[in-house]
């Protein structure tokens, strides 16, 4: 099941606010999905998810199936109760967890051969056996098998003809995920992926022939493997907002904070990263007013929390209050200094939270700035405000 | 501040039931007390220690002496502001740290030199300079310094002789204690230590004069030094009910849940332990019915939570009803072994704030039994449940 309804569209740009109806609940859009891997967001109890106001969270099909298996997945009925998250979920495809592997796996037309990583064994994955582990995983939002065609292969920037090679091995592998979806009757939303490289007459073309297929979603693949940022941008200002307006549009992978305010100016819906969690765990935060690296000796001494307009855990304790609202109960920069320094585990807790929390937060903003009316003047005081500096 | 009320003792043992009063709340007694070294108690942030139950925390004074250092410290006030922990705190005196550096430090009448583990700068650890680090800290019970006398000295059994200069240093030591103690008119409540080695007689006598020092609470220490159980639940029968009935009794390092309820049986009032912490990172777990470890293969497929009758948010959710009363939404044991398997952090969160609850229920459910007038009633049933195996 999926619902897509467009509340209302921006008139400067192609931002669009949504709301977006599933199996487990409902999300409202633009959003922001914290990516959880093996059936957990790194660092967070699923109760803080909720707390901060995720409304949807990943899980990595390639992963899960390796660990902890189908058998686990299945006696579960799938992985909300594994992981007892009862909102939305999306998987990915695996396929490109399988194309990372690089000189382990080997792929041809009918799928992709590969030992597996965690005890050898041959495996297979094709169109047909990612729909079958999605469907026992039972997440709201399905992906059809892609091949993720690279940014360089064999040394040099992929040429036009590789890159229509490996788009029209998408689209057919399209048909054969939305074959297999609907053979399995599986009850959730399954979304085509537009790819093409970083040739645009490419991906006009994986775009026109998806949306032939009719899928409830689309999601614009391809991105974020290693390419400059700029190529990266020229797809978001190329792709969104051709996709059909009244169905949900996911940017995968991306990214800054910056990324996803302008992602949303294309028409973006949807967004993932690993950032927020990641840097979090490597000390670098972001805020209002810029990113902060917490490891930074000038941290040492300072009362005051990452961000003092935050109202996360982290910055505002369990009252909430952001420390410019008055509120002192959060968790000062010195302190998180000390826990980074000693290595101590709640440091990357608190981190992870609040970095979680920015965009997630920023993602709120976003959308109540569509339902004022105003996304132009956020856009600005966002770009101004993180540029100022912490 | 400090007073202590005795509500209640049991007629079959030592047991008793009370109230302590400190500067930062009332703790109800007997209670166990989780061990937050570094201004943290590893992996649970101090929301979820509140919501556990925990009354009262405790901080080491070494470590934050090297780390963050005093100047931090003083500029918060105090432990608790720079922890967020707006309940009382017991610190250590920085003694039991000096003393583990070996070689690195030389023990004098006067005090301890010994080199940073943190930058090598020399330093010098005293009577006096334990009580100003701990009046910087500002935490609600303070230890005077004591030398803990080892079980083993230079590869034999510490002598009579040997254990009797500790001892009798250490009493000094209180001496010197004390009187800075006032001198720095710090406001909060000073605990004597109890030593003597594995000898009862020298027990017997550091307790009469500590006694007559008159101090607000009285610890027993030297115990968890590397002696053989028999022995220190030798030292446990003895010492604490011949400590003044009207003051409370802190049994320090000590140790398993069987530990616990029989010290209680012996009159002790107060413990602290890294056990619970350190064995959840381990991925071995308390539970009512005996101890469980995660990695054991046998848990990969089990639905159960870790512990059936447990309300921790890991075996029970955000709703807090247990497995036992028909509640579904803690973590199955097939989980957090997966979780463990793959190494992700949410695994020691959610094993710490299940082994801290199962510490923090136990205390409560012994506070319950001698309420009722029925802590051997409990105690049996205890020994029974935990004997059954899980
Ligand atoms: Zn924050
Ligand atoms: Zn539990």
């Amino acid at each position: 099941m999926l619902q897509f309804e467009l509340l209302n569209t921006d008139s400067a740009s192609h931002a669009r606010r949504g709301q977006l109806t599933l199996n487990h609940g409902v999300v409202q859009t633009p959003i922001f999905m914290p990516v959880g891997t093996y059936g957990t967001v790194k660092g967070v109890m699923p109760r803080s998810l909720h707390d901060m106001g995720a409304q949807i969270i990943l899980g990595n099909t390639f992963h899960l199936w390796m660990r902890p298996g189908l058998d686990i997945m299945q006696s579960f009925g799938g992985l909300h109760a594994f992981e007892k998250w009862d909102k939305p979920i999306l998987t990915d495809s695996g396929g490109f967890q399988v194309w990372s592997l690089g000189a382990m796996r080997k792929i041809t037309e009918e799928g992709v051969t590969f030992a597996s990583p965690v005890n050898g064994d041959k495996l297979f994955m094709s169109p047909e056996v990612s729909m079958q582990i999605q469907t026992i995983l039972n997440s709201d939002i399905v992906m059809q098998l892609d091949e993720c065609t690279p940014y360089e292969t064999k040394g040099h920037l992929t040429t036009e003809r590789e890159a229509r090679t490996s788009m029209e091995m998408s689209l057919r592998w399209a048909v054969r995920s939305k074959n297999e979806f609907e053979r399995l009757q599986n009850p959730n939303a399954l979304f085509g992926i537009v790819q093409g490289g970083m040739y645009l007459n490419l991906r006009e073309e994986s775009l026109q022939q998806l949306v032939e297929m009719d899928f409830p979603g689309y999601a614009i693949g391809g991105v974020s493997v290693g390419e400059p940022k700029e190529e990266m941008l020229g797809i978001m200002a190329h792709t969104p907002h051709r996709l059909p307006a009244h169905k949900p549009r996911y940017l995968m992978g991306v990214g800054t904070p910056e990324d996803l305010v302008e992602g949303v100016a294309c028409g973006v819906d949807m967004f993932d990263c690993v950032m927020p969690t990641r840097n979090a765990r490597n000390g670098t935060l972001f805020t209002r007013y810029g990113d902060l690296k917490i490891r930074n000796a000038r941290h040492k001494t300072d009362h005051q929390p990452l961000d003092t307009s935050c109202t996360c855990y982290a910055c505002a304790g369990s009252s909430g209050v952001s420390w410019d609202q008055g509120g002192r109960d959060g968790f000062s920069r010195a302190y998180l200094h000390h826990l980074d320094r000693c290595g101590e585990m709640l440091s990357p807790m608190l981190t992870t939270v609040h970095n979680l929390h920015y965009y997630l937060n920023l993602m709120r903003e976003v959308r109540e700035a569509l339902d004022a009316g105003q996304f132009s003047a956020f856009r600005a005081r966002f770009k101004a405000e993180r540029a100022r500096g912490v």
